[in-house]
């Protein structure tokens, strides 16, 4: 099993075959989380820390679950209380880190490149968990893994992401994994929520949900993210959700077994209708979530084991 | 040893017998904690979530301890801060909790029956740590206990449980437990902090501390819960301890050898004259908290058996 | 091994040699923490529990961890928002928590003698990680050991701290173990930070720091606590950056191989220049705490054994 990279940062850097990799080896998770016994060792005796700078109780509380259910002594650090406050810079925050000596550390940052900029100052593993606008690796692969269990395969799939994509690093980071592994993305939403250099993803993009959604395999709604939005147009939910709210109306243009996904949170009444959210032949919101701790054991447990080998080889040479 | 319960949502649906397998289970988890190592291997593999949506540091505290102690995964959700914020239901944050592959959830809610509900969505066992002015079981059960072994029996004893009762779930799950076990108890305080049906619970009501407390075995003081009062009456402080705080003179009207209890924090000078709530040849307060943990050990001990036993007989079924 | 104390409450009841044993068993736990498997099981079956009535991050971690690694249960209190609100008091809160048998007791608290007071009323060990401005030993045997570890020895170093000594614990702990292992200790700063009754330390007291850094070993620069400064003299960053921060003019006093240390977090630009800090031939800031989480652990160890041999007195009287 061969992922040559020290840290997962974005799904930029990664080639195909990598995320094959991860999502074979989170197949085994997803096995193991559903048996009578969801503990293994494979991470003892490892340290990982969990900092994050912005809230999110349902990614911290899934790369957790999966550091403990591998094993590792797991810390959260409280950031937003914290040094921050008494003026410590973020490169100050990662050297003390550092200097505790962890072996994985899962970062979310408010600031795109604060992860890849800390990632150069430490000797651990670094994860992403968000930063910014810029990527959010673990959230595409779980969608990635959630996409192939349900069709059973991960290429040549016509997939719409929809709505608030210009403030989505979930977005950004599914376009990118979804086009490596050759699927045909559309971007679905109003003009004022599309990123800015859009013609670089390689994407179609529609403006009418409809037409969007036309004979899809894969309907990913995102989240309004009102909180990132600053200043411009800000959509009424009432008018938001007749326009791109997903109903039984709109899905009904995609392939009748289109399945429908949400990163949740979710507004019910506002990106999708609570209907459809809850339909269990059609939504896949819920397996998202199981998929999220298995695609976290698996990256976790990778990036540990070319730590080891990384470590190991640096004793040979200086033995 | 058995239990035929999937979940601990309140004392209402327990039977005697259920009562007295818990508390005997408990006995041993005190012993267990008194020792030199206080840790086995009961729920390895297994994962506790708790979710208190109420702040509460020590029920949480007892909660997780219980659970480190058994060797569980124990993760602690803080939900005020998180996802409520952004709109999501107590459902879909449950729905989304359930994904995680839990087996023990542990859940503090402002609202009565919120808890029930959520019991209703997910598969895992569910442990009330207190629901509005609901049921608060496990400090139900830790007051049986700390009686228990106090008096050498749970029956026949006569207790008075006085102040705040309106407020109080500690209040209702200790009427419904104590009752069950054929106990005679009875209510004392002012009659605006009396509940509103207090017909249905089969207890006598005093008004005046002395004459409630005249020969009890048992002299149960609750918190004065400010916090939850809405208008109406709100007595001060001097004024009520005068009238119903605890102090050695309206004691001296329980038997001889009363025990004295208080589910804390403490408001010393407001319930309870701070010199009773130290006595040791008067007061358990201490000692409610200790068996808070063991009880708290043997709930989710004995749940997690039957979680285990209805997997296993699940696979047999599918086999 | 002997280490005759039961608790770890302050440098001021140590003997030297009491020093000496807790710093060659943190150097033990240097080179596991920087080995491939940092966890062991000494402490297998105990119960840690974190008390920080104050907030402090890195501290924090470092006792997590550090138990972690141990094989303790590890509980975080999170106290600010807890019982105190509801009018618990301190002690009432140590009975609580002592009554969940706790093994080791972590406490940081805003008051002077607060930990002291805690540490009567329970029958575990009790670990001081900061109380007002009377000590914190921990961070003075994680200099110490960053010391030893640097120059080789721990006695007759001249050593300069400097700052605001007036409002820091850490000094004062500081002063404490170097005065005790025979160093020479000079005081640098403004007369308005100086502690109000500096003849008792047996120091040397500067006002320019040119003049306090001739020729010394170790320059230890301490935070600017304006969080900690009631009325009376505030100087501006610039004007103490000016004339006490330290800066590679100032340090040119000091001798060729001095060592430069600060217990974080930094403020660059107001007590030290972001360039010595980040120098790797003098500053030993990260390594500082590297040291923490070893001290730490040798820490709980060594009050473990102590525990434990002292319970194994009790259970054979009893016998």
């Amino acid at each position: 099993m061969s992922f040559p990279h020290r840290h997962l940062l974005g799904i930029e850097p990664l080639a195909p075959a990598d995320i094959t990799t991860l999502l074979d080896l989170s197949d085994q998770y997803v096995d193991l989380n559903r048996s009578a016994r969801k503990h293994t060792e494979t991470l003892a005796g490892l340290t990982q820390i969990n900092m994050f700078f912005e809230n999110s109780t349902r990614t911290q509380a899934s790369f957790e679950l999966a550091g403990q259910r591998l094993g590792a002594d797991v810390m959260n650090m409280a950031m937003q209380a914290s040094s921050i406050k008494k003026g410590e810079t973020l490169i100050d925050t990662a050297l003390t880190l550092n200097a505790m000596h962890p072996d994985l550390l899962v970062v979310r940052h408010p600031h795109s490149g604060a992860v890849d900029l800390l990632s150069q100052k430490v000797r651990c593993a670094v994860l992403n968990a968000g930063d910014g606008r810029h990527e959010h690796p673990t959230q595409a692969l779980l969608d990635a893994l959630t996409i192939r269990r349900a069709k059973g395969r991960l290429h040549r799939l016509s997939i719409a992401i929809c709505g608030d994509i210009a403030h989505s690093r979930v977005a950004r980071s599914n376009i990118l994994l979804l086009g490596k592994m050759e699927n045909r993305v559309r971007l679905v939403g109003p003009p004022t929520l599309m990123p800015a250099r859009i013609g670089e993803f390689g994407v179609e993009v529609y403006e009418d949900m409809r037409e969007g959604l036309k004979d899809v395999d894969v309907v990913m709604m995102l989240r309004l993210q009102r909180e990132r939005m600053d200043g411009g147009f800000i959509p009424s939910e009432r008018e938001y959700f007749h326009r791109f709210g997903l109903d039984t109306e709109k899905l009904a243009f995609a392939k009748e077994d289109a399945i429908v996904m949400h990163p949740g949170p979710m507004n019910r009444g506002v990106e999708i209708d609570g209907e459809i959210a809850d339909d269990i032949n059609r939504s896949v919101i819920q397996e998202q979530v199981e998929m999220g701790v298995a695609v976290r054991m698996a990256a976790m447990d990778i990036l540990a084991r070319n730590l080891r080998e990384a470590r190991a080889r640096e004793r040979k040479v200086m033995a």
